[in-house]
Parts: C-alpha cells; structure tokens; sequence
C-alpha cells in the first residue's frame, strides 16, 4: 500500500448514496448524536484543552448549510462555514492542524475545509451567473434558472521528485522562508495526463527533461481545492536553470546535504512532513 | 514509462510562460503559419479527405475568442469554438476521432475539445455572478467585478480494476449497450487520496473490499473535463452486489471469459481500445 499522507485517511462513511435522500438527511441531522465541524477564513475550529488537538464538535442542530459530511463512530457528522461557535474553542489553520493531530481528525479537518471553502467561493452558476442552492446534503449546488448541477472543485496537481540517483533537483519560490527548497510542481492543464504533467512542469520551471515517471503516492491538499499526485522522475538531459518566474533558484543537492537537511544539520530547510513533498524526498533517501 | 493512452500525446509546446504576454500572444496569431483548431457542439472539425483523418486546421486570423494552445511543428496552434468552417470539414466526436486518428492529432483534439468546452460553460463568475472575460490567453477568466481570476476544471476520476488473482470484477450501467461491461470508476471528492477514492467507490458501487492499490497510467478524458486516473487493485473480502444504484449488475468474469471477449469470442463487450479501462483489463490479462 502506498503510505498515508496528512489530511488523507478521515475515519468516515460517506454514505454517497443517501445525500439526496432529504427524509434520510433530517434524521441525521436531527439525531441526538449530530455533530458540525464549524470552519472559519482562519480555518476550522478546534479543541485543544487535551492533547493532542481535536476538531471542535458542535451540535448539529445549530447551524446553517448543514454539509453532510457522512458517519463515523459517534454517528452523523456535518460542516458548514461560520466564524464563532459555543464554548472556549479557537480556529486553527489546516496546516497546524495537519500538524498536531491524529491522521483521522487531520483528515475529517481537510474533508470539511475542502468541501465548505466551495460553497463559499462557488455561490453562483458558472454557466449563466444566478444565485445557486445548496443541494445534495451539500455535494452540489443548483442553478433554479438554468438548471446546472455543479459539484465540488477538486484540482490535481502533479508534484515530482526528480534525481539522478546520487542528486536531486528542488527549487525555492522568493517568498519562501530563507533556506526552504522543495520539489518542484504545478496544476495539470487540459488534455494532459498526469506523466505529460510531470514533463512539462519539469521542463517548464527548470529546463530539465525527465524520464522514467513513477507514480508514489496522493494528498488532498486542500488550499483552497488541491489533489497532490506524487511522483519520483530521473534526470534525462539538460542543465537546471530558473525558466518562467515561478522560481528563484532551482539545483541540484546531493543525497548527503538532503539527509542533513533531514536530520536538521544544514541551512537547506525541507518541506515539514505534512507536505507530500518531503515524502517524496525522504523515499528517495531511503532506496 | 506508463503506457501512452489515447487523448494523452498531444506533440506541442504550450509555452505557458508566454500566455500573460499580450504583445507576443498577438504576434503569433499574426503569423502567416497560425492555425486554429475548431471546436463545434458535435465535437472538433476534422479532415477525412485522406487516411487517417486529421484535425481540420483553418487560418487563425478568422477566428474569434482564441485560444493559444501552444506551438507545434509548423507554428502557433489556436482553439476556438464554431459550428462552421470555411472548406470541406466535417465535425466529429471526439471518441470517434480518438480512435481514427495519430496518437498526436488525438491528443491535440482533446486539448482543443477540453479548454474550449470550458469557456462554454463558465462564462460567468463563480463567485459573485458577473460575466468573465476571457483572459491569459484563454487560460484563464477573470471578473470584471470582483476581479476573481478562475482556471479550467479538470475532474481527477479513479478508475480500477479489481481482481482476485483469478477473476475481475466488472460492472454495467443500464443505458449501456447489451453485454456491455466494464471497470468501475467515479470522481476524487474533497478531501481524499487517489487511493483512498478508489477504495470508496469500489465498495459503494459493488460491497467489495479492496487492498494493494496500485497506480497504472492516466488518461485525459475531456468528456467534459476529466482526467482517468487509473488503478489495479486486489480483492479482499465481500460478495459482489449492486449497492448504489449507479449499476444495474457488477459481478466477477473468470481470465477465460475476459480473453475471450478481448478476442471477440463473446456475449460479453468489453470497452473500446480507446478508454483506459480497456487497458487496464489488457495489463491484467498480460499479467
């Protein structure tokens, strides 16, 4: 199995089948085991009187655009937007959260933010620009004048390691903090498959052709609507140099100056270990 | 190297970097060699006057809101919507022309078909209902009102086959044609993995329980906007049953009936050479 990256592996039954089922959908939500996970612009809301960190549950009953996110062991689970909730919780951006809790509530966290950033970003009808509902639980919205059904943005991207067995090419944006490098990536455009992706992306930020395309692994990535699909590629030809503005710098680092940088010995900072990235890398160091 | 899927391949520079660059995008569409490719509601316009068929290319300067795809071999390729060109082209399907044409060409129409059905469908912002301009080239839409800038859909979609050892696990729809049967598949929702996605939909469609998911290859499925990310993957436990209404039978073929369907020796109709699912089965029956 490939591993389970952060923000994968929400323990929860979707229950897919049932979202447009509205009867089915009240029960749940009037259950008295309905919970919400409130998500705010700073980011979902969570508890952290006990450690680690757990998302905020709030009774379902109260809130607005209830988002039938599915069931997990406790019973109904919805989402909706909102800056305040009861009680001494506070928001917490994905990105901490992904760092300080367990690999399930990281998950239901991302799941949540994913699907109510949608909603808040997608409230009119691409196709002719009326207001548009909430419908199916919260897995589509509909247009009442033309008719569209739009479901959730999700947008894959391709991010790559590329080496040459003994180095690796990373690259580093300006605003980044001193120091970080990272795998190079980009969005994967119409009528491309994700290996075209890889190539061009490669070629594009660096100048540098690839060969040998491996698919690794997958993260949601939800910033606001991201799928990272991670892939290991080997140097074919060229000399890396910045291409088209998306980097400031992009070389090659020994597999000696990454495992420092791993291990903290070094100016070269990686990527945390809540980003795929640094998955991609650490794999490589350990073949 | 994954294998190359039909609608992947597409032989062009996108010269992305190029496409902010009004002055430069202008030059190439002033340039005697600019082409555009004509994308009509039946699909692109193509050129069967000799075998096999080829995109119908006409002048650039003819058209109107293009689309810079990128350069190719003989110059700038442009994309633009129409259900009429001056000469003797006819519109096609695009599965058609996927299965009649170069890798290349193919590859080159589902650029074409994929980028100029979105400008079809989001003429207006998502975010506050304004109509878009197009803008980048056509690689992007920005609102006039709220200045949000939106990108092309692409839709990742799993698609898997699963398989005992011995046996596949295949599903029909019911507007299929008889005998028709197929690998399951559905679209990545917010916050999950590829691989936590395939195992969802496999058991949501069939009660089947999978393990040792295995990425294969992907393919650009511009149908509208999908992208087939494609799997193999091996049965753990369950019984086959239609779960969620999507199909109206799923259940297990022996590799004898798969191979003699592969051959044409059957009631059974496997997909066309054209959609990945079918290769997908071909690497199982090779395994």
């Amino acid at each position: 199995m490939p591993p389970t990256n952060t923000f994968a592996g929400a323990a929860i039954d979707r229950v897919s089948d049932r979202r447009q089922d509205d009867a089915w959908i009240g029960e749940q939500l009037r259950s008295p085991t309905a919970r919400a996970i409130v998500v705010s612009h700073e980011g979902p809301f969570v508890d952290c009187t006990s450690d680690p960190c757990r998302p905020a549950f709030v009774a379902a009953a109260d809130i607005d655009d209830p988002v039938f996110l599915g069931r997990d062991a406790d019973g109904p689970l919805f989402a909706t937007a909102g800056d305040h909730v009861p009680g001494a919780y506070t928001a917490m951006s994905l990105r901490d959260a992904g760092a300080r809790m367990s690999q399930a509530d990281a998950g239901l966290l991302a799941y949540a933010t994913a699907i109510v950033g949608w909603h808040g970003s997608h409230g009119f009808c691409a196709r002719c620009g009326h207001a548009t509902d909430l419908a199916a639980a919260g897995h589509e919205r509909r247009c009442p004048s033309c008719g569209a059904t739009h479901h959730p943005r999700t947008d894959p991207v391709v991010i790559m390691l590329v080496h040459d067995g003994d180095r690796v090419l990373l690259g580093r944006q300006a605003r980044w903090p001193e120091g970080r490098y990272s795998t190079l990536a980009g969005f994967v455009e119409p009528g491309e498959s994700l290996e075209e992706a890889v190539a061009r992306e490669v070629g594009e930020e660096s100048g540098i052709a690839v060969t040998d395309i491996r698919y690794r692994s997958s993260q949601p990535w939800p910033f606001p609507a991201s799928l990272m699909v991670g892939f290991h590629a080997r140097y074919a030809n060229g000399e890396p140099s910045v291409h088209d503005g998306e980097l400031e710098d992009v070389r090659w680092f020994s597999r000696q100056e990454v495992r420092d940088a791993a291990n903290g010995q070094s100016m070269l900072h990686l990527p945390p270990p809540v980003a795929i990235a640094r998955r991609l890398i650490d794999e490589w160091l350990e073949d």
